[in-house]
Formats: structure tokens, sequence, C-alpha cells
């Protein structure tokens, strides 16, 4: 490995080890992707994968694919999903400034997509599976976001979209996904090469990507990409310094999500001739306060025991406030009726007391904040109310049976699982972008090396959608560059 | 006006029009500093200006400049700061992950610096000014920050460490500031060329910066730098579609602060060689809640009516909690006894009544929550207390008097002032970084072209201070290089 990924120029390569049209680089689902719409387009592909095997980091997932508009999927179970009420919730719920062209052909496009997925046998379950963690065996859609939570519920009718592709035997189904992509790749033409770790782009004359230089063991392949070469090698969670440069806040938790690969090698080596990468500091932050769900009926409270959320919110949204607007520092309570002990939790309860005010010295809470916030609370969920964040009536109960229980879910005690949305500039067709909104010639992108529908606000399956949908994309657009 | 500010390569310069060894790319306080030191090292130098006058975003401020650790200024009004006193204020006060080694050297040579300037005939003012905004005829020293509310004043004891460059006439002292620092530079040999726009770093074969291609007019000029290129062109808050790209919460605010010349041109030039530019979402968010400082009296309250920080916090970190952990949803309220119209507010008093409820119900409010809020503070503000937020004693008055006063200060209704604190990533010494940490030949960059000492929580007075240091900084490594 070398530490540097800066471009070369082609007057420098004697010799080119290998020629193709299009190479695409890092074989995760958006690699995959891009590998079969180019070889389909009928041009010369090869995809580099880094590791021994292909998969990157979508191998390592459960494979939930964020796909909506009314799919077979979910007709079959009933729920009556349109391509405007996708868009309703995904342009709300993304982050700010949302890129709305992208999340626009995302939604008006997904069914085929399905089809596309379905059409290479990716083997999606059949079942609908309605929440928690005890999955069915044949899951095949569920919920993974905040679809039914205020105020996303306001904006767009809830519906499920997560869909599900099968494990197989000690295989996730993220495995699965890429191992059919990458055979679908393979069957129209595709030539892999695994253990080969891409390190410089390489620039002709006037400035377009011509190819890569690749290291195997220690042995630099020069490869040549008459077409294009697509980007497709994972975002940069696995990168200390970038993240302490970019976006420092995922750098607090415990645990960062990705493969080893996902160093931002490809953000680098595009870095390096002048790419645009944009709002790098955005991630997903995902703080499980659940299992079992019936913690959703706690409240939690900041370091001053005031609520800040409604609790029954996704994952992604609770951990990026408690991360983002609460400076990590966030704490559940439950009465002990519908206390239960965390299933997936390192944390422990912090202290369990019949007293409030004991719970309030004990942790340091502002006196009487915490007592204030909890009787306020009581008295409107005996309503079944919450005029602070109208959290659902399903987890709205009053906490009344004493003892109390404290949980700490701060970032230095909780798992807090994050990794990087930020990433290269891109059009949705996977051009990439220079700062002035230019095209870099011959080069694309996909998957969490670019910036995608995504900012904030995460819904699982948001990022293999995006990165299966535009990895698509990407590689069309490489094939019909030749 | 070229659009594009991509580089171009030596060899495509038929003749140079201009030759130098340093050419410093923007004249406001950070390009002054570095012309100076440069010229003063005993290089020749070329400072260029787009537009018809020197002065930059520095020109349009009442020039404060961060500077502590025991300068003259400060002992002879009595205050005893200290080095160790400086820097624990200053990186506990500046954003997540603060680039420490930066800090450290701000604060270790601030005296020094201070007297650097006043021997270049910086005009500081004499007088201490202890606040509010009837500045005294002469000040020369005053508060800036958060450096007497909670949680600073814990870290750090609090001392005021804003120098005041003195108007002139009718220039600000901003402008002062950069005249005084042109003509030292012109003194030492610089030639300033204004109405001469940068567009595009010239690069020679192996990719270090040897010139720069600037517009006069609609004329082509190429100006050779043999040793150095330093860009303090500023930051990007008037690049619209940079703001949405990198910081799209800062394009929310009404008002941008920063002269026409603020479009990231600097950042753009350098991006195009594969330099890095890092936390480009940071920016400075002030929201002057006050004159009167008798508003500090108030509370402020989210849309949940809760308190979200405490009130005499300085602007710069009020606006910035209710901008980023309050999605710029914000309201003050305040009773009879200590309202009185805010000075500079552009905001109306959205609603006055005896009667809390009446003002929770007509402002949408959850029911009771607002009446909650000023119960437990009024409760503890009677003990001079503020369990929540540990607001000072100065301000911390029960709010008891009827009728009481709503104002909106949310983002839509009130102007929050911003800026861009991102910027390209640099050594201390002003070494343009490329994404892998090394130096690229040839280029140096200070003031808002470069993400600075402070990300978040802004103090006033920090920019003009890291401009000031670290362009002089830049200047000098620049020199060197010859």
């Amino acid at each position: 490995m070398t530490d540097s990924y800066k471009f070369i120029t082609a007057d420098s390569v004697l010799e080119w080890d290998e020629s193709c049209d299009v190479i695409v680089v890092g074989l995760g689902c958006a690699g995959g992707c891009a590998a079969v719409e180019a070889a389909e387009a009928g041009v010369e592909v090869i995809g580099i994968e880094q590791a021994v095997q292909v998969g990157g980091t979508t191998a390592l997932s459960g494979s939930m694919i964020y796909l909506g508009g009314g799919t077979p999927m979910q007709t079959k179970h009933g729920f009556e999903d349109s391509v405007e009420n996708m868009y309703n919730y995904l342009s709300r719920s993304s982050g700010p400034r949302p890129d709305l062209e992208r999340i626009e052909m995302y939604c008006n496009e997904s069914v085929s997509h399905y089809k596309w997925l379905c059409d290479r046998d990716i083997p999606f379950g059949t079942d609908y599976f309605p929440g928690g963690y005890e999955r069915v065996a044949d899951d095949g859609l569920t919920w993974s976001g905040n679809e039914r939570s205020h105020p996303f519920n306001q904006y767009a009718h809830p519906i499920p979209r997560a869909h599900i592709v099968q494990a197989q035997g000690e295989m996730l189904g993220g495995a699965v996904l890429v191992q059919k992509l990458v055979a679908a790749a393979e069957a129209a033409g595709t030539r892999v090469l695994t253990q080969t770790s891409a390190q410089n782009l390489v620039l002709d004359g006037v400035g377009a990507v011509v190819g890569v230089c690749c290291l195997q063991d220690d042995r630099k392949v020069y490869i040549q990409a008459r077409g294009g070469v697509v980007l497709t090698a994972g975002g940069f969670i696995h990168n200390r310094e970038m993240l302490e440069k970019y976006a420092p806040l995922l750098a607090t938790s415990k645990v960062q999500i990705g493969c080893e690969g996902d160093t931002g090698s490809g953000i680098q080596m595009a870095l390096s001739i002048g790419a645009a990468a944009i709002r790098m500091d955005a991630g997903s932050v995902s703080l499980p306060v659940y299992p079992p769900l019936s913690l959703k009926k706690g409240i939690l409270v900041n370091q001053q025991g005031q609520r800040f959320i409604n609790e029954d919110s996704y994952m992604g949204r609770v951990g990026e406030f408690a991360l983002y607007y609460q400076q990590g520092r966030a704490y559940m309570l439950l009465d002990d009726e519908h206390f239960a002990m965390p299933e997936i939790w390192d944390s422990e309860v912090l202290v369990s007391s019949d007293s409030i005010s004991e719970i309030e010295n004990h942790c340091g809470f502002p006196i009487g904040a915490l007592a204030q916030s909890l009787d306020y609370y009581n008295q409107h969920a005996a309503k079944k109310a919450d005029p602070l964040f109208h959290k659902g009536a399903d987890y709205l109960v009053p906490l009344l049976k004493a003892p109390y229980h404290l949980l700490d879910v701060s970032i230095d005690r909780m798992t807090y699982f994050t990794f990087t949305l930020g990433g290269l500039h891109t059009l949705p067709t996977g051009e990439v972008l220079d700062p002035q909104g230019k095209s870099i010639c011959g080069l694309y992108a996909a998957g969490r090396t670019v910036s995608g529908i995504t900012k904030l606000g995460y819904s699982s399956g948001t990022s293999l959608g995006d990165g299966t949908f535009f990895g698509r994309k990407a590689g069309k657009s490489a094939a019909n560059n030749n």
C-alpha cells in the first residue's frame, strides 16, 4: 500500500497490463450494479476489488434495500404506496437541503429497479415482518425508518419500504446480494480481479481519466479504461485522519460501521484530480435504544433532564439528535412496569430508585428537572397525548410504577453506529463533478464514495438503495462514454 | 469573469506579463499581513486585489482582533491573562476537534503579534470598554466571546481579549487596519494591483505553483511567482452554489456577511489542483438578541417551550445553538419590567399578554410547556440559581411582571449573521495540503480561505486574529521558498 492516491499521467505509463472499456473500482453493491449495467451494455468491463472476496460493506449488512412507489412486494402485503408518497417521505427525511433531483429519479424508477434486481436473481424474502428484532424466517418487507413517527407521518402516508434480501447459509443477505450481482456481471462478460487495490487514476494530456494504476501484492498493474472509470470504493469511516478532518463527530463513536476498505481511497483518488467532495460532515448515526420495542415507552432526556425527541423515532434519527444536537449526552428513563434490560446494549443501568429526586442527585441532573419532565409527560400520556414531540399512541403510556430505572445512553457509554454519507459530488447519472460543477471526463462514481440521497436522519436501506440504483446509472454512463 | 478556476499549465503561458517572488491573492487583513512579512523578508511581492480598493471583508468590520496571554493593553487595564489561560478558553470554545497545534501557536505568540501590529502603526484604541453597544470613543479592549459565561468560565479565568482598531474619519477600524498593513507592505516594496482578479493557478511540469493568471478588465495577465502564491481571498459566503453544496444551513439566513469577493475563488483555485478543503460545513452564526443588554434577562426557548442555552452566552453561540441544534426556531420571553424594544432587530413582538397560556396558544407552543419553563426558571432565579444552564447572576432575575412579551427570533424572522469558517487544509505555517496531508509546492493560504482556529461558537475577533496571525506565517513561508 502506498499512502498517496495522487493521479499519474498516461505518458508515464510505459505499457498497459490490461485494457478494457470500463473499470469498476470496488465491488460492493454499487460496484456490482455498475459492472452489470456496463457489461450488459456490451462493453468490456474489469471489476477490481482490493479484498480477497467481493462484497465490501454491503456484505456486512442484513441487506435492506429501500424501495417503494408500489413494488409488487408492497402490493402483495396490502400496502398502497405511490411515487409521490415515497418522494414526500424521502424529500422531508433526508437531511437539510436534500438533492431533490436525485430523490425524484430514485422514487420514479424504484419499482423498475426492484424488478431489475429480481431479474438478476436477487432473492428477496417473501413475508411481511412488522418489526422488532426477532425477524421471521423469510422476511421480505419491513419498516426501516421514521415513516410512522412524527413529523414524517404528517408529510406522507406511512408505508414500509425495506425490501430484504435473504441470507443463504452462512452468508448475510448483503453478501448474497453482491455475489448475485457480481455473478450477473461476470455472466455478461465482466472480468473480476480480487486482491487488486486501486492506487491512482491515470490522466491523459487533456485531463480525462483513461485508466487506473493498481497494486497486486507489491506489483503495480496498469489497467487502461477506454471509456471510463467508476469509483464505487465505499466511504471513509475507517480513515481516522479523514474523519477528524471532515466529520469529527462521527469519530467520537466507539463503533464505526464498514468493511476494512472504507478508507476513502476512491474519494482521495478523485480529489487529487480536482473533483469536488461535498457534505463531508454528513453521517449516519444510529443509536439502537431498543430492542425490546417496549423500551420506546421510556423517555429520552438530555443532560438538562429535558426530553428532546419522540422516542418512537427510528434509531437513525435518535442517534443524530443525541450526537449532533445534544453533544452526545442522553439518558433513558423507564418505570419498573415497562423496563426490560436492553438486548444489544453495552450500557448498564446507571441508577434505579423509587425517588426521581434521588436519580437526579445521583446523575447530576438539575434539581427537579427530570421530575418535571416526567410529570409533564405522564400527565399528557394518560390522555394519549404528547404535546412536545407527538410520540405515537402505541408507546405512549404514563410511567408510574416505582422503582424507576435510568440508563446512560451517552456516546461514551453506548454504541452509536456511524458511517459516512459525504463524498464526491456527482450528477445522478454518475458523472463526477469538479468544484465548478463541470463533469470530469471519464470519471464516474456511486455508493458511499459519493454524496447520495441521504445527508442525515438515515432510514435503513437507503444506502444499499442509493448504491444499487445510482451504481447502475454510473455503470451505464461509463459504458455510453465509449 | 470566467466561471472556471481550473489551473493552467506553465507551458501554455507564452509570456509572463509580470514576475515576482511571492504573489498574494486578496488584500484583506490576511493578505495584508502576508505581503508585509514576505516583503520585509526581502523578496519581491505583488499583491493583487479584485476590488477597486484593498480591504476585503476586514474593511466592513469594526475590527476586533482577538489577542491575549498578557498584552500591554490587557495589563494596562488590570487584566491578568496568561498564554495557558487563553489556550484553555480557545481550545474549549472553538468547536469540536479544534486544531490544537494552531491554537497553541496562536496563544504562544499573541503578545508578540500585538506588538508586531503596533509596530506597523495599527491604531488600537486605548480605553477599556466593558460592553454593550454604546461604544466609548477610544475603546481599545473589550469582551467579545463566551469568556464570562458557562461553561467556559469553568475552564479559564474570564479575560477580555478583543483589541479594537480605531476607526478614522469615515473609515471603519477594519478598513484602517488593512490600509495600514498595505501601506507597510508597500513601504517594504510590495507592488499592489487593484481591479485584478485571480482566475487560475499556473502549474509547472511537476505540479508546483509558479504563477497566477488574472483578469484586468477582460485582459488576461500572467504573473509569475518564483517563490509561491499565497491565497488570502476570503471565504465563500457569497457563493450560493457552494453554500448549498457544502454548508446549506448557512444559506438559510437572510444576511450573509462578507465583501462581494467572498465567492470562494481562492478555495476553488486550490481545489482544482487537488488541495483539500476541510470542515466546509462550519460557519459563524451570530444571533444578536441584544442590545440592550437587559434583554439577556429574558429566557430563550425552542419550539417546545424549553430553554436551550444560558441567555448570557455570546451571540456567536446563541446563533449556533438556535440554527444548528433547534433547526432555526427560537423565541425570547420577557416580562414587562425587563422588556425593552431591541435596538437592531428586524423582529417584532409576536404577542404580549398577561397570560402565559394565551401566549402558548397564540404561538402554538405545547400546552403548559412555556409556563413550566418560566416557573422553573423563576423559582431558581429568585435564589440566583440557574440549574439548567448556569446563566450568570447579572442577568438572572425572576420574570414576574405581566404583561409578558414574546419575540420570535427564528431564522425566518430575525437576522442571523453568517459567514463561512471552512476552507483549505493548511499547516499553521501556511502550506496548503493535499488530501494525503502533503504540502503542495508553492501554494500557501490564510484567512477565511482556510479552515482556521474556530469551527463553531465564534468569538468576535478570532477571524481577524487568525487572519492576521496566520497571514503573516503564510507570507513568511512563501518568502522562504525562494
